[in-house]
């Protein structure tokens, strides 16, 4: 979809998280911004300003002549922006009323309100940065990891989509040839095309592979583990919870909105976020022994992708306790032993027989073998994967998706001329892998994914 | 406590509400503020850059070159800035941790993590504004409503400050006529400084008579009106609430900090911005006849500086009806007669001879005489105060209560000056309400007070 800069309108939106701060920011972008900003402004001549330069004033609703704010005002002018268009950054008193008052004055002076996402958007159909940057780009935000931060710089630096070019680019090359065999009788154009053919789609597919590889870690980073703690009453789940989020790890807590039923908990493991499942329904029932606990389990269990099965080592397992592990075996699961200090009725070589899974005996009160469940949830995960800063990792289902489209295109162009099948018939899966690694980088993305992409952004984005 | 610019070390915080959204601001104020950008900055080399200009680069950690994040740098140089100092901000994607990573590596690399209000504090103490202005700072950020705004407003251009100027002054001038009369032997010197002292006294007396009258707007406009609505199960207390939440008048929830218990409800009335007191509890329990309302008004009461108290029209009163009105007998307080759609076993004469009050017959089902609650609410607490744009008013109990010790101070004067207490004698009240008014605007603060007030401003301002 790489479009050449068009004309847009002139869009407006608060770009700071909303509520009380010192600074809030109202951002425009598009060819009237600074004009609309000077219609309002007290101060420079906005419309002289040179560009990337900041004057201070007042905004003035000019109907009456109000002053609405002191301000600082930012112009950066096309084509050296975020988005590529003239941007004006309006950085006032943080505040809702008087951010939003300036909003309001702007889209009453000719701006229109920004959709979500359209900022960065705009960034991307001008042609600045491609799909898997501008997806980086809310990953940045979104981070709750040092390490996840790291990911989606390293991609917001192209990393991801340098690979995709090579892909292409050999995908590309192979294209280039079959024209050029042609034109050379004194070859078997078809052989020499079919060979090249085989060999680039086998190089792709690894390369493809080394990608995929990432994509466990890269979605988890991006979108933390969720995780559910389960175990019958008084097992020592909320023991296990409070250690996770009271330890020194890094703990980031997101308030969604300002929902208050959409409390997260996060708790960093090796730089990996876990988003912990119903952590209110573990403080609350863990010492009540009334309440079975698999009843509740099953709801968190459902949105599970890594479980943490807590047995008491000092009791014989129960009937509840093979309700427990019969409801978690097709999940990712590592099982503790907990009380080691209480004794030792159940052994871990029992339960991994009955289990299959990861056993460790832990002891959470004496803060024993936690650093050994840390490790195994790292490497459940992580298996394979460098931690290093240069590692490009694929972050979304969208990319993972794609790449498995084309690696299964190439595997038929394979398969296709393995069997002789005509080079005409199988370059259309091969030319069919050479979109599919486009639409990762949006070079042939359909316009209504590209704005479903977009509309996942926050607003002022 | 005028001082003049001295050397700071320099400081960092974050600026913008914390959260997820499109930028987020990390401020540096001081002298080593460019240089210590500079030193995590990839970009034009900072150090040289001209004031008042934005440059586009990468935060990059100096140990290990790891790219933080893709920022826009802003620098202005000393003294044309809000601190009179040099100051840095670093534009980055807004997002929890890559903020908060910034601002971890600026502290590494020489600066301080700021106190709450130490920025304005700073263009406090280097005499940029005076302590009244840099309260309405905060009351900007706070607003809850347009109206508030507007006052804030127009004390951060320095409104208040002009007038408490202008006082000073007026008594300045006396003092000086004070030697002027000594030097010219041919007057009564003291029967013509004691006449003086009275009329200014008196003047100025007047003048803080005026200010005083906006108090009790200002205070509420700042902090939010306390308003509980009390009533008996059944009577409509939640109808009312949710007519005065859902009705068009700007709304604006609050959630300060992230604690979920202190979740707090304004509406805004005419401008005014009520804080309403136990919402939940009235959401909860009208419903339920069990639940007497009286015992959990007490706790509502306690904190109200406005209460509606509700009957029903349709019912005869009854002996929790009585204990109602005897609660809130030292309350300012409106009666509502609600459900006159259901007949009137009640009238508004029986219940304004009983309690005193303001009683308006409403139906909140038909919204039926709505608006003169709203008109008796702004009524109640503003009258005489004019709504415009221009007037200044005194928005806080500090200022209020240095009004009020300078008019003591100055009707001493007046008192010691009538029974011909010596000259040199009430000369020490009249030289104590200069001194008080000096410490409104700050001149003549002590630095624990200063301190103190600062301390209550939010992280970054």
């Amino acid at each position: 979809m790489a479009q050449t800069l068009t004309e847009f309108d002139t869009i407006a939106a608060i770009s700071t998280p909303i509520g009380e701060g010192g600074i809030s920011i109202v951002r425009m972008s598009g060819e009237d911004a600074v004009k609309i900003a000077n219609q309002v402004f007290k101060g420079d001549n906005l419309t002289k300003a040179a560009s990337h330069t900041i004057h201070y004033g007042h905004i003035i609703d000019p109907t009456n002549k109000e002053v609405i704010d002191e301000v600082m005002v930012s112009v950066m002018l096309a084509p050296k922006t975020f988005t590529r268009e003239n941007i004006v950054e309006i950085n006032c008193h943080g505040g809702i009323v008087v951010t939003n008052r300036i909003l309001q004055l702007l889209l009453k002076t000719g701006a229109r309100m920004a959709d979500p996402g359209e900022f960065t958007k705009r960034a991307f159909v001008n042609g600045r940065i491609d799909l898997t940057q501008a997806e980086s780009v809310m990953d940045v935000v979104r981070a709750k990891t040092d390490r996840a931060r790291q990911v989606a710089e390293k991609q917001l630096e192209g990393g991801l989509l340098e690979k995709i070019q090579g892909m292409r680019q050999e995908i590309l090359n192979v294209l280039a040839n079959v024209e050029v065999n042609i034109d050379y009788p004194e070859y078997d154009a078809d052989t020499v095309t079919a060979k090249q053919m085989i060999a680039t789609s086998k190089t792709v597919i690894s390369e493809i592979d080394d990608l995929l590889k990432t994509a466990a870690e890269g979605t988890a980073l991006r979108n933390g583990l969720a995780t559910a703690i389960i175990g019958q009453p008084n097992v020592g789940k909320s023991s296990l919870l409070n250690y996770l989020t009271k330890s020194d790890t890094a703990i980031v807590t997101d308030v969604a909105g300002t929902t208050r039923d959409t409390l997260e908990e996060y708790v960093s493991v090796e730089g990996v976020p876990l988003k912990l499942i119903d952590t209110a329904g573990i403080r609350d029932t863990d010492n009540k022994v009334e309440k079975i606990g698999v009843e509740r389990s099953r709801k968190a269990l459902a949105k599970a992708d890594l479980v943490l099965l807590l047995f008491d080592s000092s009791k014989p397992l129960t009937a509840e306790d093979d309700a427990l592990i019969a409801a978690t075996n097709d999940k990712k699961r590592i099982v503790l032993l907990n009380k080691t200090d209480l004794g030792q009725k159940v052994t871990v070589e029992e339960i991994k027989q009955l289990t299959g899974s990861k056993v460790i005996a832990i002891s959470v009160l004496q803060q024993k073998n936690l650093d050994q469940l840390k490790q195994a949830i790292k490497e459940l995960f992580f298996n394979g994967i460098e931690n290093s800063n240069d590692q490009v990792l694929v972050t979304n289902q969208r990319q993972s998706g794609l790449l498995e489209k084309a690696k299964t295109q190439l595997n038929e162009v394979i398969k296709a001329l393995e069997i002789d099948v005509p080079i005409d018939i199988a370059q259309i899966d091969f030319n069919g892998a050479w979109d599919t690694l486009g639409e990762i980088t949006g070079e042939s993305s359909p316009d209504e994914l590209v704005n479903q992409l977009f509309n996942q952004f926050c607003l002022g984005k």
